[in-house]
């Protein structure tokens, strides 16, 4: 039983935007039990289109498929279904209705050319669109199912959660259920090494998501006590990564996780940032509720900031160079003072490209956190390109403000 | 003459990675004049990768393949391409001994399993790659010439850079120009309306790339003076969007032109960010070089670093709210009299998804830019995601110390 992902779409064939669609569809076909044969991306071509649906319908049981349905004189993928199904097309004139409504509601009129967006291949299953204009609908290809969705994302994921995904269960078989685990700290290889055997113990299937410095281990178990068995097997994943390597599970990021320990303990966090620029302080305020654990932060790019707003002695800096650990620590004992916080991150490096030297080389970062009850530090030489360096060090500035909420200052 | 891209990695088609080389290699393909018309990814299955080259091959004149170079098991592409061909695999000492020489010095021993990635199909050219250890190659199948390379971008990137678009210059037909504006502050669908009748009064082609919150717009002649064609057609282009919505050309970000400006004319920027909590300060130092016009800033979250790091009045935070022009204003006064630079953006608004008000709605986002001159503001409400309205903010605020700059303050 396998899936073809199909994206119709000129801008995606010319390369004009990364096509978020096809990754985003495929994970959770895969989730779902359901293998993914193959992702085909085509342009708003009629002979193309109609020919690839024929060859997908001939191997696959499912086919999801995106774009193609605006109103544009481009959008011709409804045509083209009708075409592959040898029916013509007919309007619904409840989908016109709804179409007409939402204009108005947004203060538009509809335009003649938003009508065909009403038009189906005869004996269509229509799908609704509750995020936008363009309805989708599904219909029996040869011997596959194929469902068709707008190609903006938040459409598309919106009709795929609430009308595709429910008419794919009984292609689903048996039960499922899947722990999704955070990490951060190990590459994806030497996870993948950790938890070797972990798949035939507990009888689950292991899959990785890599979301640049993060990985995401899903443990997924079918079949009877599904449920009991990915918990169990989620938790020998859990004690063979470590619970600092494994910050959360499900939908969380990892600055949120830090704050609702920080919550968790009525304790604030503020940051002093130099190489870093601001991007720890953007994603410890990525998601709403922040301002119960981040008071804010400097972002002390000029030395004379550092001076000025931290108060870092100026011999200190001369001594020593920004990019060492006594002004990581001055640094983060200044914004402890500074911004009342209870404990504070501070980062220092080099990010590069240019400024290396043989003993500051690109990459190397200092950072450390103080409370009133201490001070921790650390350096790391973080590779790759700058901004992968300063999003690992930000990572990893935040992974120590953790390993001092868990384990306390170093001795 | 069309070309296919063609992505190999059962990761790929489970979607634990999003896949962007198909766009950037659809995009290079494209702006060399050779149409994308497939790009299909499939998973490491040898049936199926054969039967994919042979569909390919016969449809298309160049087939550019990504994928399954690598020493495990599971990476099959070579094998695959020597049995689509008929012929088989040979080892290649060059290659080999270019592989021990990099892992050596990266301090790392050749494994047994390195030693296939040296194996090529009988006939093919090697393609080095000076980023990793997988050599790519290239082979004639049937009429079409098929260009195999590793799937980490940056390996890919250089080895299609290098060795693979020299190769692609016979299927460019004629000479061809590209001129690429870098836009902001118009939808993708204002800017193509605005630039009705561009393609057939010049003879160019224009193409888009959307990068949130920003538009790429690409100037293609072809044919003689292409170059100065494609100037002319930049220019009227650049004539009707306006030069305070057409920011720079090529491979320039929004925040480094900005940092152009003020670098010549030796002024410094500083910022005060509350609902955008490092954002702006995160994309003036995206590139190397920030230390030349950009400070640093304050990150005041809580309305106690308003005040205390700041000078924010109390009565003015209590009387009009932390989202108000005045705040915005004495925020942006207040940067730049502690950190002693001649301008200063300040940024204060409601980014979601709670927290709006009938009054103050979730997007809501006031800015200002001071300098010793005087102080503008601004205020707007934003449509989208949290991270949205902070994207959109950011660089609505950045727009404001670029019109500054360019028109002074308001009257």
């Amino acid at each position: 039983m396998s899936a073809a992902v199909l994206c119709i779409g000129t801008e995606l064939t010319r390369g004009e935007i990364v096509n978020t669609n096809a990754s985003w569809l495929s994970e959770e076909l895969t989730d779902r039990g359901i293998e993914v044969g193959a992702i085909e991306t085509i342009a708003d071509d009629r002979p193309l289109i109609v020919e690839t649906l024929h060859r997908l319908s001939a191997k696959h049981l499912v086919i999801v498929c995106t774009g193609g349905l605006g109103p544009t004189t481009d959008d011709i993928t409804s045509e083209c279904v009708a075409e592959a199904l040898g029916v013509p097309l007919v309007r619904d004139e409840a989908s016109l209705a709804a179409i007409r409504t939402r204009m108005e509601k947004f203060g538009r009129v509809m335009a003649e050319s938003n009508k065909k967006q009403a038009d189906f291949p005869t004996g269509a299953r229509v799908l609704q669109n509750r995020k936008g204009t363009a309805p989708g609908f599904q219909v029996a290809l040869g011997h596959a199912q194929a469902f068709f969705m707008p190609g903006v994302p938040r459409e598309m994921k919106s009709m795929f959660g609430e009308q595709v995904a429910p008419a794919l269960e009984p292609f689903v078989k048996g039960q499922m259920f899947q722990v999704r685990l955070k990490t951060f700290g190990m590459t994806e290889s030497a996870v993948n090494d950790r938890l070797d055997g972990i798949e035939a113990e507990h009888a689950v299937t292991l899959a990785y998501r890599a979301h640049f410095p993060e990985i995401e281990v899903k443990v997924l178990a079918r079949g009877d006590n599904c449920a009991d068995r990915a918990r169990t097997a989620a938790d020998a994943v859990i004690t063979r990564l470590g619970p600092d390597v494994v910050y959360g599970e499900g939908d969380v990021t990892f600055a949120q996780q830090l704050g609702k320990l920080l919550v968790e303990r009525k304790l604030t966090l503020a940051v002093a940032e130099s190489c870093t620029g601001g991007t720890v302080g953007r994603l410890l305020t990525e998601r709403g509720g922040a301002s119960e654990f981040f008071v804010g932060g400097v972002i002390c790019y000029a030395n004379r900031v550092k001076e000025g707003l931290l108060g870092v002695p100026a011999p200190l800096l001369a001594e020593h160079g920004a990019v060492s650990a006594p002004v990581a620590r001055s640094m983060a004992q200044g914004a402890l003072a500074e911004l009342g916080s209870d404990l504070a991150l501070a980062l220092t490096g080099v990010a590069g490209p240019g400024g290396g030297t043989s003993d500051k080389p690109v990459g190397l970062v200092h950072f450390a956190v103080a409370s009133l009850a201490g001070i921790s530090d650390r350096q790391m030489v973080f590779p790759g390109s700058r901004t992968q360096v300063r999003d690992l060090a930000a990572f990893a500035g935040l992974s120590l403000v953790r390993k001092v909420l868990l384990h306390g200052h170093d001795a």
